[in-house]
């Protein structure tokens, strides 16, 4: 298998919504297409990927430096010495030729989306949902029957905030969420308290709503909100401060009983295992957010998980940032904690097909080949144009 | 003052060098042009800067992202309170709007350019170097009698490695240099030390020589070096390890007496404060060297300065990874330990204008008005074609 062509283009997300932190009204999303030289049913296989939400469009760093340096390869090492498949490790290496060490950021993004595409051509031309692929190669059980989900959203928005955030909490139960997470930090204290609770009392228990804040806490604000929020027995608080202030995560975790989450902006194996080692998390109860969509991919997140396992933490505890086809099929393949969604925003990327029923609260993965893209309304027409 | 326009190009670095981890031959460099409305004698005053050396061009990003939100800025937001001159902390600060904590990477380096065009734009209106402004700026007496500034070179090239350092040394002493650096980690100890001693041998001493590993040594390389190099009483041992594996880094400041020097390839205050938080560096004799024209700028890069002194470290321990031009009046007008160059490689970035002279081991910065861009040949024709 040898990739012939590498396209990318970059897609608007549709939606005016807004953490503590992000106007997300112009972020736009790399899609990215590995065309290999192998035929299934007389068309070529191509993978696709996207390089998740949140961190921008990366096709400065794909046109410029990455692509260019994957199609300058020798086919050959970038194939498994057995069997002449992509190795997307190798393709990763040979993406990332000539970058220096450190600066885990944007190239991160960048190298996601075409990783990631080599995982959905292998997955495609081995005729398999991208999450059977994925168990094979690292040696998991695949939860093929559904993982754990929850519905990712109480972003503010203009407007009477409580009343509808109510709506927007019923609306997650009726289709079958069992617990939901909302934004913090948006508002003074008192008014989120307000909206929590409207939350929790919608949800039945603060055991199934999540807070996030998004880095946006200093010291004083981070650690008023844990004293407050501690008392509801909250499903997890997440990202109260700057993701990279290990010393303060460290101080956090001593004063906040419940279980808090972070790591969706950490990009590297390197930047996790500091978290890990200086962070002061808790096996017993933290969670790590890591996405592969924005962390290099697929090889790189792996060794995230193995970092956590070797350090005492269940995979179970990990629970990727970014809840779309991508990562159902790694949470499913890898067998971890379980996947975020976010209903009706961050089209056309977020969210899942409708063969991905929600029942339980599990989402169950379709059988489409690979990542399944391309049977997600929106995204089809843009994945259409791209392999056009 | 009004930011009118913005302008990027990338140039291409010429020399094919490579350390221990990158070949630079591909590499490129934004070139970023900030067009005020301010004229001085008829024409209009025009910041330009770039975005150091080694990380790449970042034109994805800044055409993207950055330029765009600048742009669109209300001018008033860009001005100092008092005055109305650009405020390069508020450009900044709009260039990274809607951008999420962490990840410092590519963005950093192409804040850079961005931010320290408005410094040149300052000092050019005020008709005078750019140390000056910065010193004026953050409170600090100017060096402008000249600075510390050793040769970095030494790096790998095809041939007889010993007879060619030894010449390239002596290059460096005649051209009026007290101190070199070169590379390590490309061949194995021993023949790495071959090398070592004789550069050690031409300079005059251990202590006029650093070695410097770009990053590439796992444990087990970086102890065994620590051990070998040690009785050469080296000037410093550099960037042993990963950047980010602070853990290590602490170990081997444990396990090495001399001095050690990392950090240019951290980007952000939060990304030191690990550093220095958990990295074992001692006050008394390590170095750090990280580069605003990579971590946002000078706004940012003060930062880091400040962050040092807090945890007991001089300002002379900053000696900033990037010798040129834009490091050289930083390095004067903060007051701090000294600069890098690199005498006929990274073209036509690298090195300082014919009107800088090395003497004593001191580099002198020119009078041109901003950081003197215009003055350096090859790269003169550049900002020619930039500001056309």
């Amino acid at each position: 298998m040898r990739i012939v062509e590498i396209r990318e283009i970059d897609v608007p997300l549709s939606g005016a919504i807004s953490n503590a932190v992000v106007d997300f009204s112009h972020h736009r999303v790399s899609l990215v297409a590995v065309v290999t030289d192998v035929r299934r049913a007389g068309v070529p296989v191509v993978g696709v990927a996207f390089n998740s939400i949140g961190r921008h469009a990366q096709g400065g760093i794909l046109r410029e430096r990455m692509i260019p340096r994957v199609l300058a390869a020798d086919p050959a090492t970038l194939q498994a010495p057995e069997g002449g498949l992509l190795d997307p490790a190798r393709v990763l290496a040979c993406a990332m030729r000539d970058e220096k060490p450190g600066g885990h950021g944007d190239r991160a993004a960048a190298a996601s989306a075409l990783e990631l595409a080599c995982w959905d051509a292998l997955a495609k031309h081995a005729d398999e949902p991208a999450y059977a692929t994925i168990a094979r190669h690292f040696g998991t059980v695949a939860a093929a029957a559904g993982v754990p989900v929850y519905a990712a959203g109480g972003y503010y928005r203009d407007g009477d905030e409580v009343t509808a955030l109510r709506a927007e909490v019923r609306e997650y139960r009726d289709a079958g969420y069992e617990a939901v997470k909302i934004k913090i930090g948006g508002l003074p204290l008192e008014r989120d308290l307000r909206r929590l609770e409207a939350a929790i009392d919608v949800a039945g228990g603060g055991s199934r709503v999540a807070v996030d804040a998004n880095g946006a806490f200093d010291r004083d604000r981070a650690l008023t909100y844990a004293q407050a929020l501690e008392p509801y027995g909250l499903r997890w608080y997440e990202e109260a401060v700057d993701p990279l202030d290990f010393a303060l995560t460290a101080e956090l975790a001593e004063a906040y009983g419940g279980p808090i989450a972070t790591g969706e902006n950490l990009f590297s194996v390197q930047d996790v295992t500091n978290l890990l080692r200086f962070g002061g998390l808790r096996p017993d109860r933290d969670l790590l957010q890591m996405d592969a969509g924005l962390s290099y991919g697929l090889t790189e997140y792996a060794g995230m998980i193995a970092e956590m396992e070797r350090r005492g933490f269940a995979r179970a505890a990990a629970l990727p940032h970014g809840g779309h086809m991508l990562n159902l099929h790694i949470v499913a393949g890898l067998g971890l904690g379980g996947c975020e969604a976010y209903p009706g925003v961050f089209q056309p990327f977020g969210g899942y097909t409708d063969a991905c029923r929600v029942e339980g609260g599990l989402i169950v993965p379709s059988d489409e080949p690979g990542f399944g893209l391309e049977a997600k309304g929106g995204l089809d027409q843009h994945i259409a144009r791209l392999v056009a």
